[in-house]
């Protein structure tokens, strides 16, 4: 890949136009500290969205491409220090895989919303498409990027819990209590869709940020689970709602629940870990305090800030003094921050501080595991990572 | 039973002598209300520890016995205006039954702590002489004296839940993180030595709480479970921690979390419960708010009080304006106070507000569920109220 | 005062017969641990009322006397070791210094409610009246009985804080925010009439609260203060709400603030410390907590319990272990366990763990004092505390 | 003043080099949505700090200028599609008043950090510069652009509290609880440094922000003052702490509170408005919740989110549905996205739905009073607007 040496890097967004989500997201964590320019985007298969999405961020009309496969074209015949760099994937899941695929073969770096792909096969050819080539593959599991989750795992690979026995992780929410998908609501659709969104429902769209979080706090990889899935809503075709235990490779043992049925709920997801020499609580509607309790009975609330005594990850991860509270966006930020950073520091198949292909893996072998196990009436189902070498 | 008609009922305690926890807390409990006369004792195998506890609590030495057995048969000589009228049993686990037993054949009512018995057999057993006899038999699962918790099965039972489909409850403590019981803690001990405590450990001090609230709250029966149980603490002969899928007659799915080993925590008692129309949150730790969630988007904080729009069972167990918080010791007297009336209105066998003998034979039933569920590899394990007409 | 040398103290309680409030959480606090006996009472000067009052206690019904005189002089014929020992004022608050005055001179330990009196010059009296006499005079400041605000005492004695700078005590309520006195609340109505209450409103009542937990917690006296006061409901004799601000003898500056007209809130009494070197905040909604922060950016939640590491007598004051949430009738039940064992153990004029009439005085300077300066348009008055030494 | 129509709005910064806190707050607001862009700065007076500051942020090097000075004269002479539009000025505050005049009189739209001007005069000379004018002038009173506190305001204006009776409002901070300014903080030094700072310590640096607050929310405006001022750093020049009672003209009172020197606390800024109906509650340090209150003792916990039902200003305020947390950073971005929209959309003067010169007037008045009032010893002053109409 030929990068300039400085500068924003320039991003073309696939995804991303007017009525979705996240796209808007991806656009302002980008833009918050001035790493990246958008430069070209095929927003919708809807031309006019397409265009009038392009023309609200200020882009050149010709570089609001009518299909992925045109911008991917397109950009590639600019001049190199014109040309989108790299390409942010951000349309429904079944997608998530052609694109990212395309976009490494043609020499773009890839940002790809969660999760990486719809099946765990395209997962792994993924991967190793990610492997043979130079191109940096970066996944945006949003939480990671929280400056107090950096923390948490900084508190256990310090030892301060000492051995890690326990790992408490649930992500809970409450918009699919009812049918959404049959009351107009698009975001609710293609995620109950198993064609675009994949098998998984709520464990494919939130429990594996769950997973991932479980594993990246605890520095253990899970070993095994026993799940059970329900669908509470007529009709759906995928499962809302979720829970597992789970047994990590360092001997500690957990649950891990998901569910998109809980009336009420926003977006509660959370992580305990325990070990035998301290506990640590963090909760994501709260997510500049990082409770921590060690065995002699001391229990203290570390806080996000610049002015705090963090590890050195949680620290590049603020940007305000303690008390000035930062939240999803900025969690959002730091990943794309800390993407732009590997571009340009060379940094090759996957960007040192940002969830990559590996973890897409490990979030499609969760997704598998759980419909196994629960095929087989609860069972326990081996989902190890082969090549932790 | 011959009762007098009014006046506080005279009580008889059976353990609880210097170096218990429990016992004092029953007798605060018993006292706060004024509806309770502590008039004999069998505080200790140790005649020293039973004379003192006696002499400090005022009794008359002629009614501190030397053994349970000795007090049965002592009281039982006494004049009826005299004599106790019921026997508080706070001892160690697997004393409960022998000494329930024999009190309920003696004509005495029984409070006793939980679990009911060591074993599942025994359970039965003492439901059998429970039905047979005119005795009431109450057994202190403090939580449910809460006012919130009633009112938190009020809202459910009103509808305000709808449907109920998730119930997660979870008791975390961190006291037996270390061996406590090889460090002198005589408490440690006896809950770690399943000749005293039963078969299992965690699942038994305090899983059985957990088991026990999510049923009441939630008004459904758990059918099935599936389980993990651990011992983390080397040389420990019973489980420390558990983890559970359940199921409900109702059609819930919910997830039963006991653990002893969790660092930090102290008394970590809490319940979620979600319908199609709502949710509920209730934490131990903080048991005067009840957290109310409706499907249209509400919060609402529901609180404590005699002052306070609540169900009528709720009301009647606040004894202050909200914001003049009561805990434990009054939850407590809650139910002792509660039983004191049945006694007096001549209710039998199972005091209507006070947790009996059924609540105990279901938490045998859990935690024998729970230990076969395990040793079948976590299977799903039936443990289906055969008698719910 | 002829005391028997052991045994619960005998109690004889005037105030507090049916449709009272307070009564009923003296008698239950002085239950708790059975260091007290009810014996005798006046309980209203409907006979009615005193008699089945009288009867629902189980008393002697000779001892349900028509008028507290006929208490004191009935009483006083007893048999020494059968008489009252002590008398607890429950009543209205300008009966408080009457009784309490006959009931000493009368040679009667007395527990009396607050404020001590209903004016400044009978708080005086009394003064004189306690150092004259042998009896114990404890006046029930409840909230210094909660264990976590004698650790805030201790943790500022201990120099923890450094030098203290400021104080913030505050004390919300909002049960006044309409006109209860003319909707038939009996409680709204003697508070509200000044012959009943005294001069002070809102400062009275709630107001004494404040400034005792200020002086006590952080160890300074106040010297002088500036005080706006408001009656915002119509027709309203006295005060429903007021602010000051404060200067403390040790260099302290300070707010308090005593309102009974904040929509909503129930009993929201708070107080936050801070020195050069930390600062703490306790609320009295979540008492078991107490918030230390230091100067190095450490916050430390420090919890009551048994088990925890605090000091003396806040461990003295705590029952169960932590996690086992204990709250407002055992604040109260500490001062009348402290006030039996002041008893007991012979100490003279001052209970020294129990608020006393050194309390209530500054209580009714600090009335006195906001009036004032009220009058003086805010102006700053001195209530300097005449012989601290 | 001669805009383009569509597009970012161009923006030159005075102040913000390396070293500064809030330029790289105000820059990273500005880019959040894409409506500004940075194009020209005089970011210090040091000429590498400058140059160096524009090469990270990527501008052209001849429009990094050596002074506010030379930064006006240099973009008036650029064409007027090319030429910075706005200038945001974020010195030290004693530079606030030269710059601002001097941009809005060269034709500049001016967005300043607070407070307005050094001097009350100055303040007094900026209203009528500004009134005269085209050009806006908007004040970054950041807490201002939180959705919640938009919310607040909505509540107390559509009625919800009734009348207004009570405003508090603090602003705790603890970061010059020790010597901060002798010690190398370069913050600290110009904020107690009256020839910059103005006259004002804590009461002008965060004071200022609770005062407009407190003004924002309640609709009321602040009649008088009653104040203490106090200076608890030896050698200090101003003021870290302060204190006031207050009289808005609507009939409520109210209290403010602001220090810095409350060891521990971080960015402690709150405020509870009570009316005869209700009362509501919002803490900047858990800025998606406001507690709301109602007389019949519902509380409800209400929550910023675009799925939200809030009123129309706060709803705009929101980028995320509820759950995904937003913070500071938002709430700045929040005023600069309306700001650039009222330069675009042709308003003049004040922008709708931007803090303006009025409230930077009333800031200098208050900081005026506060100073009048201790100098008084606490009299009351009076603050009155002089010209509501």
């Amino acid at each position: 890949m030929n990068s300039t040496v400085s500068g924003p890097v320039r991003l073309a967004m696939v995804g991303g136009g007017q009525g979705a989500f996240i796209g808007a997201v991806h656009r302002a964590a980008a833009r918050l500290d001035g790493a990246w320019q958008l430069v070209a985007g095929a927003f919708s298969r809807d031309p006019d969205n397409c265009r009038q999405t392009g023309a609200e961020l200020g882009l050149d009309p010709a570089r609001c491409y009518a299909s992925w496969e045109d911008l991917l074209v397109g950009e590639a015949r600019m001049a190199p220090d014109q040309r989108a760099e790299c390409v942010a994937v951000v349309t429904p899941n079944h997608l998530h895989f052609p694109i990212a695929r395309a976009a490494l073969e043609a020499g773009f770096h890839v940002m790809s919303d969660k999760p990486a792909t719809r099946t765990l096969e395209e997962a792994e050819q993924l991967s190793e498409i990610v492997s043979r080539g130079q191109c940096l593959y970066g996944l945006t599991h949003t939480y990671l990027g929280y400056p107090m989750v950096a923390e948490a795992r900084n508190l256990v690979a310090s030892g301060k819990l000492g051995t890690v026995r326990k790992v408490y992780v649930e992500y809970l929410q409450g918009w699919l209590s009812g049918a959404a998908e049959a009351q107009g609501s698009k975001q609710a659709k293609w995620r109950t869709d198993p064609a675009r969104s994949g098998a998984g429902g709520a464990i494919g769209d939130i429990g594996t940020h769950a997973f991932t979080l479980a594993e990246w706090v605890s520095g253990q990889s899970v070993v095994s689970l026993a799940a059970q899935l329900n669908t509470f809503v007529e009709g759906r075709l995928v499962d809302d709602d979720a829970a597992a235990l789970l047994r990590f490779d360092g001997g500690a043992s957990g649950v891990l629940v998901s569910s998109q049925v809980c009336t009420g709920e926003e977006n509660g997801l959370q992580i305990r870990v325990y070990g035998d020499r301290g506990g640590l609580h963090w909760k994501q509607m709260d997510p500049e305090v990082l409770l921590y309790r060690s065995a002699d009975g001391q229990a203290r609330i570390l806080r996000a800030g610049v002015d705090q005594p963090l590890g050195q990850l949680a620290l590049s991860r603020c940007r305000t003094p303690s008390g000035h509270p930062q939240g999803y966006i900025e969690a959002f930020a730091n990943l794309y921050r800390d993407f732009a950073a590997a571009i340009r520091a060379g940094e090759q198949r996957t960007a040192q501080r940002v969830p990559g292909i590996g973890m897409g893996l490990r979030g499609m072998q969760f997704v598998d595991g759980m419909i196994d196990s629960h095929a087989g009436n609860g069972r326990w189902v081996n989902i190890q990572q082969e090549d932790k070498q």
